[in-house]
């Protein structure tokens, strides 16, 4: 098992190695937010789990079970993230999805894609619900 | 700020001293699987915070912002819940609530919550989606 920060990391580098194939320890430090040491420290650890291949500041490559992990994270992400803003949440929307993400299990983040796909296909029923909402949030105030 | 813990906490105290008022150190950590000794070092950290007073191994009640705190995680688990199910969810249900409900902010809370009446109100648009997902998990497959 992944933790909620091991899953950042491999998002992440998947998201800077998509069209290159590879990333680097500062650009993923830049990005994380967070110093080289502990980067490198990381790498060490999605290593041992065989999710990429590193060297010490230099290059890091996903494996292919990295890239397929990596896939599926970038892909939760953005189904939590668009069904949030689709349901016209916009205030704390990427730091609940940040949160949500980790804990969105497989079988219920199919689902969740899958009722996104169902949501968008009834545009209607989405702009009925932009009224309901906004009288709903009128009333609970 | 409250940790994903102590959240845990006022809402289990809330559910268990809806009824009389109150509840006891030990029926805390029967419910919540811990020890009697943690319950207490984290009624002292819930009573720093102005949620709770309790006596050593006797009774705990709420106070008044505890008792809203309460009310509202325990809402904010039942949307979650209820949405999820209502998806059709089923494996990993209630072990995605627990940890979805506390990354979910007070707005997109009231969001959730608007849209899941919006749902019970469009039986109809639910049952369809019940179709739509089979057919989607079976293609997915
Ligand atoms: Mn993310
Ligand atoms: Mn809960």
């Amino acid at each position: 098992r992944l933790t909620a920060s091991m899953e950042d990391y491999i998002e992440m580098i998947y998201r800077l190695s998509v069209k290159s194939g590879y990333t680097r320890v500062n650009d993923l430090a830049e990005k994380l937010n967070v110093q080289p040491p502990s980067v490198t420290k990381m790498m060490q650890k999605l290593h041992e789990k065989g999710l990429l291949d590193y060297q010490k500041y230099g290059m890091i490559h996903l494996t292919s079970e990295g890239i397929r992990l990596g896939k599926y994270f970038l892909e939760r992400h953005n189904i939590v993230k668009e069904f949030l803003a689709i349901l016209g949440a916009n205030d704390n929307l990427q730091k609940d999805v940040e949160g949500i993400e980790h804990f969105l299990s497989w079988s219920n983040y199919q689902i969740l894609a899958a009722f996104l796909q169902y949501l968008k296909e009834n545009q209607d029923f989405i702009e009925n619900f932009a009224q309901y909402r906004n009288r709903w949030l009128a009333e609970e105030v």
